[in-house]
């Protein structure tokens, strides 16, 4: 089976991992399947051909023999279902992994989705000062619950999951603006996701494509 | 399996649909399982024992025997993944009707959720009045790229599945805006989702328990 993905040929973030294609790739080698990257311009983004495998215009996507999928979260959660290493055994854990991954994406990320919607697309717009601490608290909200969940434990729910991969990789995007930092237990929670050797290769991997 | 959900003791739409318990009841009405609810106040959203099965505090919650889950996406996946009805059969197209399930979530919601952050949290801020636009603006480019695909279908995928359930729960929150109405082949499919049966069903159990 052959799998191919897609990838910003020159990503925003200049190889910072903060793209999801790097969600992706951190899945695949956390399950040790090989993978073919296809870089993407903006403009061949929003053209025909790329438009009918993502139809919002987006990376990444993935495909192998017969299927193709666009969606971060529904990519990996494939890549989680065919392959073992990133869910539970038994259908109650896998559910329970699975809703961080939902919980990652439905409500951890939109605050930061916020913050980055605010500081690159309304950048230039008067009242930008004024919202960034109004969003800076939505966030330090949905942290400081987090937090308090994940309590003195290394990962959200038992072992290592795709709930974790997603968390991590939502919360990575957090790192430039300092808020990760007033959490140090999420601080820590994310290092320790970074400090995986599947996370390390996925993060060489699209820094090497951003330096190409 | 008896199957307890949660939902606002008063929802903050008087009934209309739009709480995220309506997603799970369609759910649960598609495949023909039985529910009880227990509705929470806000007070009792932050307390401890609803934290402890919600840790953002929210609702709804989804509990069974030896489970408990939180996130609608998560829930409503599950309940797909446990019963007929709401998934194709084949990994493939089971992929990509979760795949409509994260792109309803993750791409199409927050630009909308946005927009409910500036009318209800930001609704008195000097500078709402003139983002209203600009967040308008964001979700008509994602309606634009929704219709585009869905085309003449009645689905977005072959048969009606959770990708759909999802995706018209998430436009049904822009029909007071009037938004959703400018696409017209979206309204549509959004009144197909209304005019099941299943729907319906789930519409009026939350519209009755709103008037209690």
């Amino acid at each position: 089976m052959s799998i191919t993905i897609t990838a910003f040929e020159r990503s925003p973030d200049g190889g910072k991992g903060l793209a999801r294609d790097t969600r992706v790739r951190w899945a695949l080698e956390e399950v040790g399947q090989p993978y073919e990257v296809r870089p993407v311009s903006f403009q061949a983004m929003k053209e025909p051909a790329h438009m009918a495998v993502h139809p919002f215009g987006q990376i990444p996507t993935y495909e192998e023999s017969g299927l193709a999928l666009f969606e971060s979260g529904a990519i990996v959660l494939h890549i989680a279902g065919q392959h073992e290493g990133l869910l539970p055994a038994g259908v109650d854990a896998r559910a329970r992994a699975i809703g961080w991954m939902f919980a990652a994406l439905s409500t951890v990320e939109p605050p930061i989705l916020e913050l980055v919607v605010a500081k690159f697309i309304e950048g230039d717009k008067p009242w930008t000062q004024a919202r960034l601490p109004l969003i800076a608290d939505r966030i330090r909200t949905r942290l400081r619950q987090l937090s308090a969940r994940l309590g003195d434990a290394d990962w959200l729910d038992g072992a290592f999951s795709a709930g974790d991969l997603m968390m991590v990789s939502v919360l990575l995007r957090l790192r430039p603006s300092g808020l990760l930092d007033e959490f140090p237990s999420l601080a820590a929670y994310v290092a320790r996701g970074e400090a995986r050797p599947a996370y390390q290769r996925a993060y060489a991997a699209q820094a090497a494509a951003a330096r190409r």
